[in-house]
């Protein structure tokens, strides 16, 4: 038995929250007080998870001094936007040596850098990891099987973390490589906005498999330049988050895409959104990125300007299906 | 413009004989008289494209020397059971050097031979390629974008073969690897059955994720161990096939499986096609040729279990989600 903070009351930091709470001692830190009273008083989030009953065990609680203060093991599920800062502020009171677990899957906006980066910025002693795959939060909260992969560079923190998490519904598997196993997981918001949207224009499923599968070697591409290794984006990291976003009717990010397919503007769309949704801010870091690594990234290319208003959705789709041939030819 | 013989009145045969008939002298041989009348007459196939009109120029015949006589591409969309002994008889009246290029995705029952071995044996002289992609051939007929692979081992080969099929909305890319084009497309259809028992069983998108990531890891490694490439089954052969073939509705396969999900019985359900089912039949030539290759398809093993009666789809979906860690922990 241990003690767990898990930092964030969105869908996926209150999921979380409620696997560890199984077998461990678990508190979550919500911003919000409304929140954090109704997750300890009424065991419901109602406002990310309606309808689910969450176990009677699990407190919390806005004060973040009192969720951290004594806890073993720190998992973070900030928005990419507010993770540096509440990091830091959490950084104050933790206890030396406890692994922080990022949740999150984005990128600091202006700097491209990557969650388990700031994490370790934070707490320079500590070791990192990443909780990431095909994880739409309340199917793994409804007790679907699901698997998820635990990153991180040293293997017995990952084996612990994994036995954290893990059930006969919920497989966790262990990867050393966190780069990758991370970058997966960010990366494939923005061909899920790409799918959704052909989704919105009523493309045919073959074109949604070319674009998904199109989209995969792009991420890869990039993702293997940026220091992940090619066998995470193949496994459940990469293509299974991949394919979970784009088939998922609850994704956000794909919500997003299709919404725009359909001719909905972007500030409507954004406007309308309960949750942040990474993907659009991940295809400018993405472009970016790209640019400096040389890597083509056609279709993270075409959404980004679609997100820019420099493009129509129609035309960018018309953009993804360039002539030629299909790599490795001599 | 070349002459053009496609053998094979099916959907997907009399696709691939309308994209050939855009700009070629272009004649569909189908076994059933009605049916090569129906299209010479009405231009239409209601056995197996309800709905869709034919060009008036696709031409049909039942009489197989007529159809193959002064051809110069041999285009051969028979299902697998037949395709040797049709290649076998076309090979006594077509011309030398002409190109035979297979649309079948499946092996042949016993020897485990892939389509294009067989088309060589029957024509030794000519060079051999497989078409093969994410097609929903009702998805094609109708000018939604789609992507396909001509695979060939001689690359001017390739090249007369991209331009015979190409169009703005039917982008095909070329590919050496002929062995693993062709595989991808056969072995997909195991996974489409497992998928569909899924979709029968009520399970999440986070499951099928998995099951689409961890099926594709499967037949990868069964494909380079016959000799394929990696790079292949990553591509539009082998990912792009699969989920288009898991995500339509259409899929043969993997309505197979949404049936037996949901407790059909199986000879119920596959007495219900009209049409050739090759993923059944292939079950049995993976679970073969793996055990020959020592190679784990634990997917691909459930399935053929399920389809020799051997277990109920239930078991075999408890057993699709092993422990461990992902492959490659040092």
């Amino acid at each position: 038995m241990m003690r767990v903070t898990v930092l964030g009351g969105g869908s996926w930091g209150t999921t979380v929250a409620t696997l560890a709470a199984r077998r461990n001692d678990t508190v979550l830190w919500a911003r919000d007080e409304d929140t954090a009273a109704e997750i300890t008083r009424d065991h419901r989030n109602s406002k990310y998870l309606p309808g689910f009953d969450l176990p009677p065990g699990l407190r919390a609680t806005s004060d973040l001094e009192e969720a951290c203060h004594d806890t073993d093991v720190l998992v973070v599920g900030i928005p990419s936007k507010a993770f540096a800062q509440v990091c830091s502020d959490a950084s104050e009171v933790v206890r030396p040596w406890i692994p922080v677990v990022s949740l999150t899957k984005g990128f600091e906006a202006g700097t491209s850098r990557r969650m388990t980066e700031l994490a370790q910025e934070a707490f320079p002693g500590n070791p990192v990891a990443a909780l990431t795959g095909p994880n739409i939060a309340r199917e793994v909260i409804a007790g679907q099987a699901a698997a998820a992969v635990i990153a991180a560079a040293d293997e017995a923190v990952a084996s612990r973390l994994q036995q954290l998490f893990q059930s006969t519904r919920f497989r966790v598997y262990r990867n050393h490589d966190v780069i990758g196993s991370e970058l997966g997981g960010a990366l494939k918001n923005v061909i899920a906005i790409a799918t959704g949207i052909g989704q919105g224009l009523g493309v045919g499923d073959n074109t949604r498999a070319m674009v998904m599968t199109r989209g995969l070697a792009e991420l890869t591409r990039l993702g293997i330049a940026m220091g992940g290794e090619a066998a995470t984006f193949g496994g459940l990291a990469g293509m299974g988050d991949l394919l979970a976003t784009c088939l998922s009717p609850h994704s956000r990010n794909r919500t997003v895409g299709e919404q725009l397919g359909r001719g909905e503007p972007l500030d409507d769309v954004l406007g309308g959104m309960t949750q942040t949704v990474e993907g659009v801010r991940t295809a400018a870091t993405v472009h970016t990125l790209a640019r400096e690594l040389s890597v083509p990234v056609p279709i993270c290319d075409a959404i980004h300007s679609v997100l820019q208003g420099e493009s129509s959705v129609a035309d960018a789709y018309r953009g993804l299906t360039p002539a030629g041939h299909e790599g490795h030819v001599d």
